[in-house]
């Protein structure tokens, strides 16, 4: 199941790097429903490259073109597959670098488990450009729990390096990310991010950091008891984005240190509807949503891919190197995953959504 | 799939806390094999309740019974079902609170989710008791990977509340671990563990902690890119852990405030295998293992019930109520939940190694 | 998967015909269903053994034991799990045979399977016996079409070795089949049946036959295109039945002589609703029910079991060696397979109705 | 799971009969394999439409284009995508009977699953034209197949309309049904059938069929017990052929007729492998391969869109109308369900072969 997620609701990723394109494919999305290519469009802005200073130089205009699934304007209930040509492709760095496997990358244990038969130019498959196919499914998902369920998924980064956001209201998390490039809602965070970022770029460094996840208005419901908890399959497909390191739902690990008489989300009744003043537990009680916003955060690790010198072991000569890797890479991938952890997001949720019979 | 984890070794979970037994089925287990039946119970002994003032006081001896699937002491290749019978049921103080559901517990999205017709027993389906079916499952696992691939997998204690365990030796994480009641590899920290419980408990409180879990000499290559990524896998099994609320990898969230330059784990050679000094990574590139040991840690929230009054919604009268918990409950689940976390790692790892063809 | 069936409402099969027990564990069945256990356990005794000389005389009550997700008599939406216990077991002619493999049977090919680690008494995992827990299982299934639904699944026996049962109405196809040892719904021939089963028993030797399923009533729309076609789905459940050999829909391997313009069924209005007069299709077009009655037959060989000498190879010494196999035998299986083939359908087309939406 | 097909070896079919193109997605082939694209444009060939009077007169080359998992000529061990470009499109005929469909056809049930949104443009995704997926996906698996374990498959028309071929021998099977249009193996049969063809095609009317396939040299072991004897995996995957009303394995329906002593297939020692002299069951005992040949026999009913007035209902006007389909048909498409047949067969058998840790 390697590159196939999702149980009503299923999407299978394809593609390489520096392959002629990379692509997904939607199987289980209704019919009937007018997908607006526009907002698809615009998703994908948000995760291209070449876009400044702060993320690669690689030019890819990232066009999602439909192959199969829609008809007149409308899914049709059959498999949409999504195709996204690579264009401004740069192979010439890899060739070099061939048999050096790249410290913090796949490229040592890719090769292993392919016997060296895996595409390694930019990545091939463990590329971060995968997550293009992941954007452009996860904007129909994004639409689908909208307009069906008036369900809205916002991601926006929370912590750079050392740099943390302040908590802010929800009207900044919904408009703020779109206005810097760091994609966080404290605007001024933001600026020290983007600083920083520029400041280890110069470095020939990089930088990790952490994305907040705020799902709204999640129906009652979601989730299974047991081994499809909502953490157990929001987790399995959020660290299915590369770089992905740790996820904690609600007060997360901080929860180590509570007593229960202060984590526990105590309940009371407004309008009728059974709610709790504190969100301790993210949204979510038994593995499943209790109508409470749904909030986690996710730890990304800076890039792998840095200029500065490496140790590492030649694959053919079996004799230590060092490796000082060039080509085009984010000095943060942390600002263009905000819209991937989005995806992966609403794909989950409107699996399940699915799943509970509601559309 | 709420009841069935896994590929190749599938376990599928069932039982209720305060009906007749908790289970679990193995599907895919090796033809063959010896059971080591008295290591299992040694297991389940390690989760049992109690057995210290430390845990719940309820009694139940948790002899796992073999009901298919073994032919003179070896494993046949048919389904595995074990039963643990429940034996000290007091379901008295489950009928008062029927219509309460009790903050921070499953019983209120249960209700929504079965339209009020779960069992609501003891938390019935969303017990931690149905942990004692993993634990069983988890130890055939333990066994096949220590005999047949050399992998050998310790999960410990780390935090209780407030205190945090210092680091200390492998052999120290191999044998101290079972010489305190909290399952800690840092004696001091756990002799501060036992007394923090033993007040909290008496406050009428309860309190939460982190695991640690280390996987030792890992195969190469366990995980698949993309959606089965390692981390992925064992993060949907760890999720399915009643009260887990975070996890992460090698240096996990610590990793925003890393620079590539540092938490790249760079390579070198020993003895012909290609190995890192740091571990960094948990011993997961690319969503794949890259030989070094697997090392996560798991957070665990404050046990749910407590004898304090909290405030709650009747569910028949739809007006507030304030709820006192009664009954048998662990002031800390951490130092039970430690085989747990063994035994869902021991599952994924071992379905793994058969999907690699190992074995 | 070799032991789980299904999407939503799934199965899985456990179990020995000479262990302690064979099972089946039910999951995602609906919460709130209230089961009839007598109508359970008259499904059992359909298929049971030891009532008729035509069948084996094998003697058990097979008494369906609950052992989870059943609570004050309703369905929790939890696994039930269902058991049934084997008491009259006679392993003894089995230790005889071990090592001599029965023609016809599954001992040659389990035992390459499972390098000899099988359980062989009684055909262990592959005797007929594991099909108790399909019926037990089926029988919920048959309730909750029935009762939510309005679907009613008939299976009868149409032929038996060269008497073929004549065309009947369907008010006889309702009453007649549990009128008579062979489950045939034209009287006449099933008198010349039973009498035939007699004789060949007599010859130590058995009898197939074939046996036809009709469901009344299913809604429009079951099945999928492409790889869930309707007959796919149906087809891969049945033959998990040990002993089938082969299945068609509608006219079935006639098709093969009809021209188009014969075979084609066409479209009339009745009451608002597009009927065909014939239904040649089975009630399938496209791989999906289109609401007429589906209609199937299934061909099962004769019982592998006979008392006559046969040649067989000893596995250890690998020396040929003629075989009188003794023991307990149906003559004619196709009689206790009738309630099997309309338990296994019952589950796919109840598994299939809750992927629709529908209950 | 409607589109997605297989366990370790899982293929994705998508696109539509008249939409931009129809393709196929191959999950889990290993790395490392030369792909011999001559020899897949050759299957392609022997599935092309317009190619003589037999078949449609629609012209496409049906050149299959890869989109990912092929580096340097090797599989990389990612999904390998596959596109075939829909070119001679001719969806005039189709707005016409939009609203009428067509008896025999998916049209209606088409219908009422997406709600009227389903591309109905030449059977869109319910054409055969889908098959050249298959076929694509197949020839990869039969390259597979016969390299690493030298099981070759071949697929040949035993019936049109009432004339059978005879038996022949394995020389004629394997070199004949490419020499005539019919793809029978019995050279004088295949000319009868031809001229039925022709003659039923003048009469605007189309026939139905029977096609046998035949596996050499499978390893013993394949298939499961239970849920997925390897009958119940062939029959879901050859169910997914349009068409196909019914498989039968060895000697199938006529298994009910036969008497246990005579169809029990007995054993006998040849140079040290264990065979037997008859093949009664088809190369399959107890759901699992026994090493002889597998042989299954698959009933096509006649294509369903003839040129004859046939009655239907307007889906719009809910009136009855009479409808003359125009379009460019099969008269009879069993020579072209050869080349499915074999690749939907070699799917199956090297998905099993590498769930088996074979290749």
């Amino acid at each position: 199941m390697a590159n196939i997620l999702g149980e009503k609701l299923k999407i299978v990723s394809f593609g390489e790097s520096h392959g002629k394109c990379v692509g997904v494919l939607i199987d289980g999305f209704p019919a009937g429903f007018k997908i607006d290519l526009e907002a698809m469009q615009k998703e994908m802005k948000r995760r291209q490259p070449g876009q400044s200073s702060l993320v690669t130089s690689r030019k890819e205009e990232d066009k999602v073109e439909i192959f199969s699934g829609i008809f007149n304007g409308l899914t049709t209930g059959s498999p949409i597959c999504l195709l996204i040509f690579n264009k401004d492709v740069d192979s010439s760095k890899y060739e070099l670098i061939k048999n050096l496997p790249r410290p913090g990358h796949a490229d040592l244990t890719a090769y292993f488990k392919y016997k060296g038969f895996n595409d390694y130019r930019g990545g091939g498959r463990f590329s971060g450009r995968i997550t293009a196919g992941f954007v452009a499914a996860g904007a129909l998902a994004k639409q689908l729990l909208k307009e069906k369920l008036k369900i809205e998924i916002y991601a926006y980064t929370v912590q750079i390096g050392k740099i943390k956001a302040k908590e802010v209201s929800l009207a900044e998390i919904k408009k703020n990310p779109e206005k810097n490039l760091v994609k966080c809602a404290d605007l001024k965070a933001a600026q020290k991010m983007e600083k920083l970022i520029l400041k280890v770029k110069k470095q020939n460094d990089s930088l990790g950091g952490i994305i907040e996840c705020l799902i709204l208005n999640p129906p009652v419901g979601l989730g299974e008891p047991v081994f499809n908890s909502l953490e157990s399959d929001l987790a399995k497909a959020i660290f299915s984005i590369p770089a992905c390191k740790g996820i904690e739902f609600g007060v997360g690990f901080k929860v180590a240190e509570m007593k229960g008489s202060l984590n526990n989300d105590q309940f009371y009744l407004s309008q009728g509807k059974i709610m709790t003043r504190t969100n301790n537990a993210g949204g979510i009680l038994g593995g499943i949503s209790n109508g409470m916003p749904i909030v986690f955060k996710v730890a990304f690790k800076p890039t792998a891919s840095i200029g500065q010198p490496q140790k590492t072991v030649n694959l053919k000569t079996k004799k230590p190197e060092i490796l000082k890797i060039e080509g085009r890479h984010d000095p943060c991938l942390v600002p263009r995953a905000v819209p991937v952890v989005e995806a992966m997001t609403a794909l989950v949720i409107a699996d399940l959504s699915l799943q509970a019979g509601s559309n």
